[in-house]
């Protein structure tokens, strides 16, 4: 059976990120969204296995020490992170496993995965999307601001990244990501590894 | 402007590569199908700037020494070969340009021209392959056995390319090669650079 392929997806909140994922998994034959383990305590309405893996932190600490995370990173005194063996599993019996992660995450798992496609989501334009994270209206004008600082950041990272999408349209934005993972699946080294596995 | 982009398509006589390349000008935008330069006296019916540039044989020995062709070769006394000059006049103007050659012609303007993406067209068996050639009902039997053979040799070359296609189903190929086309214009490097001009 053909390996699946990990696809690392970033950019900023209000990029436009979630709604891509969102047609991905709908569109893709055999795709696994990961979920991150965190060892914080579930909010109201959070499911474990649904919105995150909890997890104690002696628990978490072990897979640190043991290697066993694609990334993690600590944040007021919480752990979070991704475990490697959901992520394997899915991948060897043929999912391509979508990652949603923040660049420093993302760094992480590019240099632990170097096979690994990347794609950073832009905004149009920080004007564009400064507008969209006021009419969601949902954060306080504090939130609004450290999201717009946090954007200009990760947005400097992008050329790490394989590709970039430019989430001007969201209908273009989407087609262009499942070009990304049609393409990526008729790679020359891909092909010849599934044809020398077929003979 | 953005410039456009050099795809190198090849694959074997029967591979479907040529429907491929119709689907492609139809459905691009901005694509131009490059035309071969030839010495040979044109066959009835051919045209020059549409079958090929018709040259003397002065004027392509000339394109010779001053390197100004992509790829050349000679077949039974006649030069066959792609000038550079209107391949890089259409990719100034922001056409992506297509290239059917055959394997050897690739590799040369592959080594010259490594930003351009390739992609070579496979069969989906030799048994299907012969079967298509023998369907056509236009080649005899001798040339329907070295369009075979042929077929091996430049199937072995499919390594030094970009992406392969097999084609199967010619609807799944054409999407295949348009992924591709839309992926490749979704590179970091690519978009950097246009994000650059831009500004």
């Amino acid at each position: 059976m053909n390996k699946g392929k990990l696809f690392v997806i970033s950019g900023p909140s209000g990029s436009g990120k979630s709604t891509v994922i969102c047609r991905l998994l709908k569109e893709l034959d055999k795709a696994y969204f990961s979920i991150s383990a965190t060892t914080r305590e579930p909010r109201e309405g959070e499911r474990d296995g649904v919105d995150y893996h909890f997890m104690k932190k002696e628990e978490f600490e072990k897979l640190v020490e043991a290697d066993q995370l694609l990334e993690y990173a600590q944040f007021v005194g919480n752990y979070y992170g991704t475990p490697a063996a959901p992520v394997d599993e899915k991948l060897n019996a043929g999912y391509d496993v979508i990652l949603d992660i923040e660049t420093q995450g993302a760094e992480q798992i590019l240099s632990k995965r170097p096979d690994a496609v990347s794609v950073f989501i832009f905004p149009p334009s920080f004007a564009v999307l400064e507008q969209r994270l006021r009419m969601r209206g949902t954060d306080s004008e504090d939130k609004i601001i450290g999201r717009l600082a946090q954007a200009r950041v990760e947005c400097k990272k992008a050329e790490m990244y394989n590709y970039i999408i430019i989430n001007d349209r969201i209908e273009t934005a989407c087609n262009e990501v499942m070009a990304i993972i049609t393409a990526e699946k008729c790679r020359t080294a891909e092909r010849l590894h599934h044809l020398k596995e077929e003979n």
